[in-house]
């Protein structure tokens, strides 16, 4: 299942900046929003910007764009980010914590109700107001709470474990920004974030730049 | 110079995930690397993995594969990480801390060699020993420190205010961590770290999993 082909990763992956523009232009009252704006807004070509949300099912109207509502909707629906989603964060460390109280998380329907964190001076406590509880309580805990996903950001050293800790006990989506390639059931969804891949485009970025001035 | 086209943007995302696998044939004192078995660990196709790696300018031995420690090499001289790269965070809160605590960045010739942060009480302490300066003094220490690369993850409400500060101080290297589409000069360069995009990725592949298992 973690090898499901989406052939269309990097029109998803900007996704979410087009709809951060469509909600600027709602906020604005704007009607229509056309793809040249966006791809100025963006550095994109226009033409791959109206390739990227005709995967969403919506489609402009010659010389006046997209209409901003239907637009936000399409994009909102395709990624299911009209309907609420808990999670849970598991390795409630810099990262688990940063994560929880990232805003823009909860525009997108992601709610992350609880924290573990093997810590046991966590456990009990909270951050954001949400509960952290201890690492050894998710078969206890997890359950009860109903979620199917879930952020990885434990040590690289225990993440293995951990996910199948957290599959054991109902785990369907990971979210695992650990750098380790889990090995999981067919039937659980893996996203792997890896900070160092955007650390290598800023590399290239650099390395264009000094090309170009030398 | 933001607006430079990274056409081949998804191949360097990958080469940090092949540099790992690279390393650790090396540490196995593995002499070759199949192409077809770095395709299967990462759950790609064989065709894919040559075409990335070809960017770096490595070619594989037919039956072989690739040299081990020349691929290591050839994937860190292309992207720069063969060579220091020093940096400072800019908003030491959740996510900068972590940035700063994050131990793959060391090991790709990033080293964050200070903070600065908006909260007095911060200033004058230090993060993974690492020392945190107050944001009004960047025009005072930003220059004694001689780096070109800032970490931002401050608020988005302050991003571009922040950026104008770093830049007029010698910043040429912005990641960028908000959802603030930066205004920047020509020669200064971008990479904008949207951890929405992520989570776009992740609720495809369970929409996918749905419509599979329906």
């Amino acid at each position: 299942m973690n090898k499901i082909k989406v052939s269309y990763a990097p029109s998803v992956r900007r996704l979410p900046s087009y709809l951060l523009i469509a909600k600027q232009a709602l906020e604005s009252a704007d009607e229509y929003l056309s793809g040249t704006f966006i791809a100025t807004e963006l550095g994109l070509e226009p033409i791959q910007v109206r390739k990227d949300l005709s995967i969403t099912g919506i489609s402009g109207k010659p010389k006046r764009g997209y209409p901003v509502k239907p637009l936000v909707e399409a994009i909102e629906a395709y990624l299911n980010w009209d309907r609420r989603v808990d999670a849970v964060v598991v390795g409630a460390g810099h990262l688990g914590s940063a994560l929880m109280g990232f805003p823009g998380f909860r525009q997108h329907g992601l709610h992350i109700v609880a924290a573990f964190d093997a810590d046991a001076k966590k456990a009990g406590g909270s951050i954001y107001d949400m509960p952290v509880y201890a690492m050894a309580d998710i078969p206890a805990r997890l359950p009860t709470l109903g979620v199917l996903t879930a952020v990885l950001t434990v040590p690289s050293s225990s993440a293995q474990e951990v996910a199948d800790v957290l599959i054991a006990n109902g785990i369907k989506a990971l979210w695992n920004f650990t750098n380790v390639k889990l090995k999981v059931p067919e039937d659980v969804v893996v996203q792997n974030e890896d900070l160092s891949s955007g650390y290598a485009m800023l590399s290239i970025k650099c390395r264009m730049r000094r090309e170009r001035l030398s």
